[in-house]
C-alpha cells in the first residue's frame, strides 16, 4: 500500500466552503421507534435528503472546486452504479462542465435518469462497476478529459464534511454506524469522528454477498471477492488500496450483514422514520439490528446514506415480507 | 364568519424565532423527472424531512411558545388523525409541557406510535376526527388544560414560515401547489406568497373523497360533505369558518383530485423523488398532473406537506399499480 499521508480533518474542513456552497447540512434526528428496537438511543443521519438522495455529492462538489482549466475544459469522466455518477454530474452542472459516466449493465433505472436529467451522458458498458470503470478511464485518456475514481482524496475529505456534521450536531455520540461501498463514507466519516474524540465508535458495515473490503479489512491484504448483493450501493468486487489503508487506521469495527437483513431493515425503515432507503442506505440499521448487544443504552446514529431504491426493488422488497 | 382580523406576514415573521429555535428550514428540490412528466419546471417543497414527518409541527411550536403559565400547568389537548397530534406532542415536549391526544379509531398506527415517542398521552375516541374534536375539548375544559383547535391563528402562523421559506429561496416562483385539510397549511402559504408578491399562483388541492374544504370555498358556505378518503391527512367532513375566511381572500383556485390519481402520485415520488409521501402529500402533484395545461413551462413548487404513510398503505398502493 501507497505511503502517501492519508487526509485528514483539516481535509474535510477546507472541504466545507465548497461543499456549503452548494449544499446544506441534513438532519440528524432520533426516532423513539428504532430506539425501542435496538435498545439504544437511535439517530439517523439523513444523508438521503441530499437534492441527489445520496451523499456522495458533496465529494463530487469538492473535487470539482479543484480542477484546473484543462481539466474543466476536458470535463469529467466516471464510472458508477449510480450514486456516485449523480454525485458527479451534479458537481459538474453547477461547476458548468460536461459530465460522461459509464454505468454497468442493468444499472439501477432512475439514478440512470436521475444522471440524465443533471446533464450528463450517460453509457451502458460491462457487466458491474469495475468493468465500467477500467473502460472509462481509458475513454477520459484519449478525450482528454479528468477521470474521477471512487476513492480519490478529495471526495474523502468532501464527504466527510457529513461526519463532522453528526459530531458538532451530537457531541456525545458514542457510536456511528456506516456503510462501505469504495470505502470513501466510512473513511470520512471515521477521520472525522476520530480527529474530534478517540472514544467515539465507527463501525463499517457491508453486505455479506459483497464482502471484498470487509475482507481485504480482517485480513489486511487486498482480496477481491463474490458480489451478488442486490444492494448496488456496496456492490463492490475489488477492493481499494487507499480507502482500506485509511479505516484500518480508523475503524473499531467492520461488520457483514445479510441481504435479506437489509431487505428487513428497509421495510423498518419505512415503518419507523417514513424514509425510503435504499440498499446501502438500510445497511446501517440492519448492523445495528445485529449488534443490539454492543449497543444497549448507548447513543448511536446510523448513516443512511443514500434513498435511492427503485421501485421495482421497493415492490418486491414490500411483497416478500 | 367573523370579523376579526386575519393573520399577515407579520404574525409569520414573529413566529421564526420560535419555529427556528428548534428546527431548520426544510429543503426545496427541483426534479427533472416531475418536469419532464408535467411539461414545467418542478420543484417540491419537502416537509416529509421535518423531525416529524409533517409541516404542522411549525405550528406547535409557534402556539407553545405563547402559553401562559396556567395553560402550561393544565397542558395541551387536541384531536388529531396524527400529524397535528405529533406536532402538538412534538410542541409539549420541547416545551417541557404535557399533551393529551384524542384520536378516531383506526388511526395510522404509526403515527399513534410517533405521538406516544414523544411522551404524549393517546386516547381513541370516535369514528372519525370531528368527534374525537368534540370529546376532547370537552376533557380539556374538565382538566384545566388548554385544547389546540386545528385552525388557530398561531397554527397558521407557524406553519405560513414554510411559505416564506418557499418565497425566500425562489423569488421567481409562478405557482405554488399546496394540500388542504383544515386549511392552515394553504392559509398560511397563501398568505406569506400573496403579501410577497400576488402574482404567484397560489393553487389548493384536496381529495375528491373529501371535498368539504373545496365545496365551502366554491360556495361561500360552510358546508359538510361526505368523508371517504383513504388520505387521513385530507380527511375533513366539517369545514372551518376561520381558514375558510383567509383562503377565499388569499386563494387563486381550489381543485379536486380523485383518491387513485392520489396513490399514482405517491408511486410517482417513489420513483421520482424517492420519498415516501403520505397521501394529503402527495395531493400537490396529483393536482399538477390534472392542471397540466395551466402550469405549463412555469416555475411550480409542490408542497410534499407529509410523509407518514402508513406500511399498509403502501403495500396496498404498489400491489394496485
Amino acid at each position: 500500500m501507497t505511503n502517501q499521508p492519508m487526509p485528514t480533518l483539516h481535509n474535510i474542513l477546507a472541504a466545507r466552503p465548497h461543499v456549503y456552497r452548494h449544499l446544506k447540512p441534513t438532519p440528524l434526528f432520533p426516532y423513539a421507534g428504532l430506539s425501542q428496537l435496538i435498545g439504544a438511543e437511535v439517530w439517523v443521519k439523513h444523508e438521503n435528503h441530499q437534492p441527489t438522495g445520496a451523499f456522495k455529492v458533496r465529494g463530487g462538489l469538492n473535487l470539482a472546486a479543484h480542477l484546473t482549466p484543462e481539466e474543466r475544459r476536458g470535463g469529467l469522466f466516471t464510472a458508477s452504479t449510480g450514486n456516485h455518477g449523480q454525485s458527479v454530474a451534479y458537481a459538474a452542472k453547477v461547476s458548468g462542465i460536461r459530465a460522461t459516466i459509464a454505468v454497468p449493465e442493468g444499472a439501477n433505472p432512475g439514478k440512470v435518469a436521475a444522471m440524465r436529467g443533471l446533464g450528463a451522458e450517460v453509457i451502458f458498458h460491462g457487466a458491474d462497476f469495475d468493468t465500467a470503470r477500467e473502460w472509462i478511464a481509458a475513454e477520459a485518456e484519449e478525450h482528454g478529459g479528468r477521470f474521477v475514481g471512487p476513492t480519490e482524496e478529495l471526495l474523502i475529505a468532501g464527504v466527510g464534511t457529513y461526519g463532522l456534521e453528526i459530531v458538532e450536531e451530537l457531541p456525545d455520540v458514542e457510536v456511528i454506524i456506516v456503510p462501505v461501498g469504495a470505502g470513501s463514507g466510512a473513511c470520512g466519516t471515521s477521520i472525522a469522528a476520530k480527529s474530534i474524540n478517540p472514544n467515539i465508535q465507527v463501525i463499517a458495515a457491508q453486505s455479506a454477498q459483497a464482502p471484498a473490503m470487509q475482507r481485504s479489512w480482517q485480513s489486511g491484504q487486498l482480496v477481491s471477492a463474490e458480489m451478488r448483493t442486490f444492494a448496488e450501493g456496496v456492490a463492490t468486487r475489488v477492493p481499494f488500496a487507499n480507502t482500506q489503508r485509511i479505516m484500518r487506521h480508523y475503524l473499531d469495527d467492520f461488520v457483514l450483514v445479510d441481504d435479506s437483513d437489509i431487505k428487513q431493515a428497509i421495510r423498518l425503515h419505512l415503518e419507523h422514520t417514513h424514509n425510503l432507503a435504499e440498499g446501502a442506505g438500510a445497511v446501517s440499521l440492519a448492523a445495528a439490528l445485529q449488534l443490539k448487544d454492543r449497543l444497549a443504552g448507548k447513543k448511536v446514529v446510523l448513516v443512511l446514506s443514500g434513498g435511492n431504491l427503485s421501485t421495482a426493488n421497493l415492490r418486491s422488497i414490500l411483497q416478500n415480507s
